[in-house]
């Protein structure tokens, strides 16, 4: 199994592997996996093409009817004077840029803009809405992030740890109340799933509805995928919260988005590890070189596996500290 | 130390808690992190907005004169109109759309184009120059994304754990190679810097040297901005490969950088498996409850751990299976 294992061993092993038309059962695995995934994104591809293409050709048409209609009503004006102007104004807006007199009138590198930039940019978020324009904002934005991706990963996880220990009491609770009932596979899916739509609720549900009720551009579902977007760290940068003309008290408003972010993002991460405690729902063992091995049956011992274990492997996920766990059982045997 | 601990022992265990000032060293060593985090995103805010204030501004002036200077040029047309026609443009070109006859000439939309939005969601780099327009379509992005995310995590994992049997292998070798010399830190410091190296150099600096000479307004540093940004998922979206007006077979060119953005991601994320390989350089068990702990000394555990059980260690964080290791031992003892 290890890397040191006796050669004599290791060839006893090989013969023993699970192979499938001569190729490796895990190689070819991952090659379907890979395949999937191609596929998916194709999907994906023929979906937003089939239903954003028209809307988009729409749109283009209202602002070349409106270029048209501008250039009708004042002969005068060159289409190739007019041409550069626009081209101008659409560079500079497309780097946050705006040079339109409607604009929010703050600057984009006030203090407090400058810090929800930098807010996006460590959590990986990057809406892009506003991005450094000289050579050196370009350097330092890399330097910031070098240190600060690490550094947003070591808070969200001590923030994670914490609240694990509310979280696993509350599987204990749970194993107490229905254990006699349900399995221990059943307890842990209504763990993640309670534990799940609590965080859906606390950090996507609720906070979309304060959005859409403080932004006045946008409906419920805007605000709902401004969270979503946001809290998956994609952020699209399509909709910013406290840009909108005549916000009041916009840096508080900043302050308070830039808090909801962490915390949500502590929250999503703390949903993740929950699920990813859950041995049986881990795929990857599939795609693992080692599970072609048949001198050891993975799904014969993960199904067999009794309680206690789980619960023990759960914290060991959870918290990373996989030397800790030997002391802990060195601890249960006093 | 679990929670099924006994009461009185778990009295006795909170009476050897380490405490500062009364309160649990890991809360307020967690209270001390917080606060140089927001601290470092206050540093950050005030050099971004030190350095970009006075360029944005001078980016604002040229497009306010150049429009002033349109003005002046065509005296007939109203300022309200202008202003008018300017939003549309602007707003329009934020969402993607572009309305100037000079554009890529491509719809957004294309197939391709949507593959490569697809592949930006589920790696969750979303640069977001192009977003969706329609309901349907940010509906449909939820839906894509919270099924493509899992997925793209689960096919980045798979590859990363294939990937690490050659890096284990040149584990090994460094440390039959240097292993009299180095303690077995030194040896994971050097073979996480090396591995690192690789990556840097393969993953950003030579397709930054490929970008830089591909695209004709980007210079050295914006492409390797480029890709670090893409590659840590921030995707801000400043800078997206293909766009030029009179680019060379575009579809191919994006095919191909969406390849190489799964590609990156999987060594990025090999680079991270290594790094947290490495337990000495965990910081979160400072932040831990159970470190407050007396009752056993996790330093001293972690200072002393043979090096064998680091190896072990490595291997059981890269592939998270942790059942599995449970085998290994019975294994390696038959």
């Amino acid at each position: 199994m290890t890397n040191k294992a006796a050669p004599v061993a290791f060839a006893m092993e090989r013969a023993r592997r699970l192979k499938i038309l001569g190729v490796r059962r895990s190689t070819l695995l991952t090659a379907t996996f890979v395949l999937s995934y191609v596929l998916y994104l194709c999907a994906g591809g023929f979906v937003f093409s089939y239903i954003e293409g028209p809307e988009e050709a729409r749109y283009r048409k209202i602002v070349l009817d409106q270029r048209r209609v501008f250039l009708e009503k004042y002969p005068s004006v060159e289409d190739e004077a007019l041409e550069e102007l626009l081209q101008l104004v659409v560079t500079a807006g497309n780097r946050g840029v705006y040079a339109t007199r409607n604009a929010t009138g703050e600057p984009n590198w006030s203090f407090g803009q400058s810090v929800f930039f930098s807010t996006t940019v460590i959590t990986t978020i990057g809406y892009g809405h506003v991005t450094p324009l000289s050579q050196s904002g370009k350097g330092f934005c890399i330097f910031f992030a070098v240190i600060g991706i690490p550094f947003t990963l070591i808070l969200v996880s001590a923030l994670v740890q914490r609240l694990m220990v509310p979280v696993m009491a509350f599987l204990e609770y749970l194993d107490i109340k229905f254990g006699h009932r349900l399995g221990a596979l059943s307890i842990r899916l209504l763990h993640v799933t309670l534990i799940g739509s609590f965080v859906l609720i606390l950090a996507m549900l609720i906070p979309a509805a304060i959005f859409a009720s403080m932004e006045p551009e946008w409906d419920y579902l805007d605000a709902f995928y401004y969270c979503f977007i946001s809290l998956t760290t994609i952020g699209l940068g399509d909709y910013i919260p406290g840009d909108a003309p005549n916000q009041q008290y916009r840096p508080l408003y900043k302050v308070l988005t830039t808090i909801y972010l962490l915390f949500g993002l502590t929250l999503a991460m703390l949903v993740l590890t929950v699920f990813g405690g859950i041995p049986e729902l881990h795929m990857g063992h599939l795609f693992d070189l080692n599970s072609d091995d048949l001198t050891m049956d993975h799904e014969k011992v993960r199904l067999n596996q009794n309680k206690s274990t789980d619960h023990r492997t759960i914290i060991k996920v959870s918290s990373r500290r996989d030397l800790d766990d030997e002391d802990d059982d060195d601890y249960s045997r006093p």
